[in-house]
């Protein structure tokens, strides 16, 4: 008989990460600039793709990200990331990303991002990960949107082609 | 009668930036880290953008970043970057990065990404960007494929509502 | 009748960080060099004096970093840091670090660190912060411990006079 | 007969480092951040105890820093960091800051730390380190200091345990 | 019959660069450090040396850059980096170095730097590199010129011996 | 009767400055890359300009650095910068820079370097700079150097006009 694949909840895998914004991860308007965000947040979900596949991972592709507010020098930026879909060596992640003001406390959505990773072993090669396991109506919710997204993508790239910059 | 709205081609505004991979931009593999390439995209990107605009600019939304192949430190990376679409203060830039081995001369296609940014005058506020003047059938042909990107994100947007992580 | 003054759980202002110790964050020997751990440290413990203070904080000083074992390139480095003991306008914060190591899943215990940690308004005038309400067993024994330290090192500090290196 | 063990004075090992603090490295305030600090005085002290054990050293502990004073992006920060007290393999290190400003001309001593610092081969391993040769009054000062708070630490540590953030 | 000598011009290695400078590339004065737009113009001019010989290259010196007005932070930064002359394994690269203000469109040039970089090969051997081919007449006036400072630099170098500072 | 203008000796604005070379520092062969060397060269002869004039002082040009040998990752580098010549408000400064092998003790010097500096107030205006005091036979030798360099800059400026890369 078959050997059950191994799995692993969201729950297992989850990142939380806390960050200051410094003056020097800042732009000319003194609010944080993109490239810096976006490197808190590729970090982030690289770790929960290294927790869920048991394998350093790489980042495959950027499927969205958004800047919804500037966060200023001196705001904490939490971040919240979470495995959402896994497929045979690829996974998505999504990140939700916070900005807090610690005078007065309030705290704003500033980012949605989902990211792809991909598992490799030592040598560089693609692995197999193992199969997502949902616990909550939480991690139902999150892996039905990603299915969505991937179909989605999936249909416009056979429909166009790769596109072409 | 009406004043002509001012515009500007994709070539004024157009980006090549160069960048050599050092050992401190790579991961565990000894290639990029997906965070420090998105650093570049995200910087040749606003260049484009604060060029069109003549207004500096800050990012709106990744719409898409594939990374297709790792890069190794001591490798040459080849951005170009340019003006794709062009709403009232919104523009989608397309970045296409190439590596280049300097010992063998191969190039290749690593990345393509597609970003939004938004123009803000000194105060903040964002400011109406001049019109996109599309001068070559390169230019006829990205700027439709944006103009589908859009559409696509908006019909899904609204089939959906916002997606939350 | 007297305002009863503010208070604050530890609970309300701690702070979890992961990291990814990557290539440019080590040493000689391929470990996080202590600098790079260090400012981890206090980014984190920064975080939660300003969110206790609901100010701004400024490291007054670091009381003890340990660093038990080396972390290499490529594991993951989780820091918790929560608010031990407070005084009229200075905070003494508890940092736990622990690495992971993605592929084995071994967490070990690398660093133990206590920081101080003082408010300050926008003109950079010390402000008296909220005092700290002892919610569970654990927020006692390390206000207990921590008062012992306080106590040790003023006892030796006036027997000694300031150090002189 | 038994070989004499070789011996150096902390004038052999001593070490001078003279920064500037650019705006990259200060916080909200305009003034140095703790953790960038922290990580000149460690490399200030790593080069110290590299030099007296003739081998890389990794940071054991830190075992106190203070901050006394703010110091503003565009003055000068002069670390001196001199051998204090050597056991085995390990190595009491401290290191006195200055900030200086170049108009006025006024130095502040800004910060005061002891760190341990322990000597490793090429395969990690501890391995011993020469002997320290005092050689003035200074050094002997400083010895006597440290050996007080390395008693004061081993006392304290056996009647408390290892303490558990 | 002799075989004839690989030959490259110096179209085939020239390098475009755009940078922007960010808040943390700044001095006191909120322009760009000296020491930044060093590192930039190294880096520049190494691609164009390592695309040259076809090998990786170091810096041997730098014979001249000047620095002729400040770049504000959220000015965009142009260098155009191309090969001068050429020796048996060392190569003179010249780089231009122009601000550009996104707002006004006012372009200026801001610095002129002349830097000697030698191939070596993986075992850090010096190696031959091909010989410069001059195709335009701004090639040959930029090898002229280059011939010139490098028989100024030797004949200085004969009278003085080595400079000791 | 005129007052005495103001002097300062090279001693009261030599500078010491000791780095080690952490392998983020480092390019593809394992040695500090040229980049960063400049960076520490331009802080430490930044900091002898601010001291000999009183004021922040920015690199108006570098005038000639070697390279002579690689320095490996975990080596240390020593750099010794002072005054050499100044003129109405610019000023020439030297540094010279050796490496030293922590294992071995062996010291090399890897580099020389002048670079000319100007003094500026507040506003961004050039100011007056103190006549420099000769005291030392050392002093005579780089101040008699440092004004035949200027002479022949001068020289070789007028027979050619501004160079143009």
């Amino acid at each position: 008989m078959a050997e059950r694949e191994p799995e692993k909840t969201p729950r297992q895998s989850a990142v939380e990460m806390t960050e200051m914004v410094l003056p020097n991860d800042t732009n000319i308007f003194g609010t944080i600039f993109g490239g810096r965000l976006m490197q808190w947040i590729d970090i982030a979900a690289a770790i929960v793709s290294a927790r869920h596949s048991g394998q350093h991972a790489v980042t495959a592709s950027i499927d969205q990200i958004s800047f919804l507010a500037p966060v200023k020098a001196g705001q904490v930026v939490n971040l919240k990331a979470s495995m959402n879909y896994v497929g045979h060596s690829s996974m998505e992640v999504g990140v939700r990303v916070e900005s807090e003001d610690v005078v007065t406390g309030e705290r704003r959505h500033i980012s949605t991002a989902y990211l792809t990773y991909v598992a490799k072993d030592e040598s560089g090669q693609r692995v197999r990960v193992p199969r997502l396991a949902l616990e909550t109506e939480e991690d139902r919710r999150r892996h039905g949107d990603a299915q969505e997204r991937t179909s989605r993508r999936k249909s416009w790239t056979k429909h166009r082609g790769p596109s072409t910059p």
